[in-house]
C-alpha cells in the first residue's frame, strides 16, 4: 500500500445507517473531494456480507490509496458490521477515538474502524431505577463535526429526525442528551393512525398551519388530546388535509421544544436535513432564539476531525471498551 | 304488530360500532333479558346493507314483538346506516332524545332510531381558532346510563379506550369533554414503532411495571422522550419485554391523567372494559382517588333510560337537527 503521496492521506468517511449508506473521500485538509450514496443500509446486508458491500461501493477509492476508513452510524450496532459498544458520556474526541472498534477482516486492505455511539445515564427518581439510559449512534459524529466546524466547545445541539436528539456539550465533551421520538410519531400519526384519513402527509409545508400547531403545543395542552384535535378540525371542515399535516408537525415539534429548556441554552446548533432544520429554526424563533443550522457536512467534518485522534498504527486486536 | 302484551314493551338496544355489533333485549323495567354480539361492525356492512344485517341478527327479536329499537355508536356516522348529526353540548337525556335520527326504511317493521353523538367546543386561544371541537359517538349513551344507574347528576366520567373521553356532567347534562388518543397510541407504539421489537404487547399485565410508568409520567417528563426510555431499558437489559408493555401503558395512562384535573373532580365514574377500567382505577388510586367502575351495563341502561324521553309515535320524517 502506498505510504506517501497525496492520495494516501485521504480519509474514507462512511455514514452507514439503517436504510442508507453514504460515503465521502476527504483530503488531509478536510475537503470533501467526492460523495456517494447507496440504498445499502445495514438492513439490506446479509450476515457476513459487509466487507463485500464495502468493496462494491468503495473498492476503487481504497485502491486509489486511501489509508484509513472511519464509519459512523448503525454499522456499529448489534445488527451491523461489528458491534462498537457505546462510549459513556461525558465524551469528546479523545474518548470516542479511544473506543473505536477496529475491524479485523483479512479481506480489508485499508485500516477500518467503526465509531462507537454514545450512552448517558439520566437521573430518574423511581423505585429500583436511579437512572434511565439514553443512546445515540451516528449523531455523536455530527456533534463533533459541528464543534470542529464552529470552533466552539460549549453549547446545545439539536439533531431532528426519526428520533431527535438534544445534546449538551461542555468543554468539548457531550455531557448528556435526551431522545424524543418526534419524527417516528409524526410518521405513525400521519400515516397509520385515525388521522391518516384526513391528513395529507405529502402536502407541501404550510408555515401558517405549522405556527398554529406550535402555538397550540406551547399553550401546554396535552399531545394525546391535541392530536385528536387534528381529527376534529378536519371533521368540522376548519382545516384542510394539506395544512393539517403541517399543523400536526407543529404540535409535535412544539411539544418537543416545550420539554426542553431552550431559553436557558447559550448556543444552539441544529443538525439535520434542511427541511427539518428549517422547521426547528421556525419553532425556536417563536422563543426568540436563533440557531445555526448544518447538514451532511457535519458528518464529514466529524469523521475528518476524529482522524487527528487516531493511533498511528492499526491496533492488532479490537479495542476493548473501558466503560 | 302487537300493541299490547309484555313483549311489545321490549326495547331492542344496539351498540353498533366500527368493528362489532352488540344487541340486547330489555324489558320495561330495564332488565336485560338476552344479549348478542356479532363481528358485523359498520366497516363490514356494504352500502345499503344495514337493514339486511339488522334483520339477520335481530329479526327474531323484532317478530317477538319488540316495539322500539335504539342504536348507539358509529352506525350514526357518515359511514353508518344513517348520519345522525352531533348533538351540541350541554346535552342530557332530553337534548339527545330530541335529536334522534329516525330511520325511514320500508323494510323495517319496528320504529328504529339512531342516537346522535355529542360535540362540544373547547376554548382555544389561537389566531382564527377561538374554539376547537371535540366529538364522541356511543360514549354519550354510556354516560347517560351511568347517571341513570348511579342516580347522580353531577360528576366526571372517564371512558378509556382507543380514544379515551373525559366528560364533565353538571345538572344531568354533559357540559364538555376531551378526547385522548391513548389507546390508539399504545397500539401504534407497542406494535408498529421501534418499540415493537422489544415490547411484548401480549404479555400479562404487570402491576409493578405499570406503577413505574405511572410514576415516571407523573414526574412531568415528556411522553416523546419517556417512550424512548422503554427502548433503552430493554437495550440495557433493565426491563423485560413483558413488563415493558405494562410500563409503556403506565406512561401513556399516566400522561392522560396528568393532563386532567383529577383532584378537582368530585365524583368519578370509569366506564369501559374491566381490563381497562382496572388500570385507570390503579392510576387514580395513586392520586388517592376512588372511582366507581362500570362496563357494558352502562350502554344498555343508557338506551333503556332514553326510552322514557321518546316521542309517543314515530316521526314521519327524520328529525332535523337544531344544532
Amino acid at each position: 500500500m502506498a505510504s506517501t503521496g497525496e492520495a494516501s492521506a485521504h480519509l474514507l468517511a462512511l455514514d452507514w445507517g439503517t436504510s442508507s449508506l453514504r460515503g465521502a473521500r476527504i483530503n488531509e485538509q478536510g475537503q470533501v473531494l467526492e460523495e456517494r450514496a447507496f440504498q445499502r443500509g445495514i438492513l439490506s446486508v446479509p450476515a457476513g456480507g459487509f466487507a463485500q458491500v464495502f468493496e462494491e461501493c468503495f473498492g476503487d477509492w481504497v485502491r486509489a490509496g486511501a489509508r484509513t476508513c472511519l464509519i459512523s452510524g448503525m454499522a456499529g450496532s448489534k445488527q451491523g458490521w461489528a458491534e462498537a459498544p457505546y462510549c459513556a458520556c461525558p465524551a469528546g474526541f479523545a474518548d470516542v477515538a479511544a473506543q473505536l472498534r477496529w475491524i479485523q477482516d483479512p479481506a480489508l486492505t485499508i485500516r477500518t474502524a467503526i465509531v462507537p455511539g454514545l450512552s448517558c445515564e439520566l437521573p430518574c427518581d423511581l423505585p429500583g431505577l436511579n437512572t434511565l439510559p439514553d443512546v445515540m449512534r451516528g449523531e455523536e459524529v455530527q456533534i463533533l463535526g459541528a464543534m470542529h466546524l464552529g470552533g466552539w466547545r460549549d453549547g446545545l445541539c439539536i439533531l431532528p429526525g426519526t428520533h431527535s436528539k438534544w445534546a449538551r456539550i461542555q468543554d468539548g465533551r457531550v455531557t448528556d442528551f435526551r431522545t424524543f421520538m418526534t419524527g417516528e410519531w409524526y410518521a405513525l400519526l400521519s400515516q397509520q393512525s385515525l388521522l391518516a384519513r384526513t391528513v395529507d402527509a405529502q402536502a407541501p409545508f404550510d408555515p401558517n398551519a405549522f405556527a398554529l400547531g406550535l402555538a397550540r403545543a406551547r399553550q401546554g395542552h396535552n399531545l394525546l388530546h391535541n392530536a385528536f384535535g387534528a381529527r376534529t378540525l378536519s371533521l368540522f371542515a376548519r382545516m384542510e388535509a394539506g395544512p393539517l399535516a403541517s399543523y400536526l408537525s407543529g404540535l409535535l415539534i412544539g411539544e418537543e421544544l416545550r420539554a426542553n429548556d431552550v431559553q436557558g441554552a447559550r448556543r444552539i446548533t441544529l443538525i439535520g436535513s434542511p427541511s427539518l432544520t428549517q422547521r426547528y429554526a421556525l419553532a425556536l424563533a417563536t422563543y426568540g432564539i436563533t440557531a445555526q443550522a448544518m447538514g451532511a457536512e457535519a458528518t464529514w467534518a466529524g469523521l475528518h476531525a476524529l482522524r487527528h485522534h487516531l493511533p498511528q498504527s492499526t491496533p492488532t486486536t479490537p479495542t476493548t471498551p473501558t466503560a
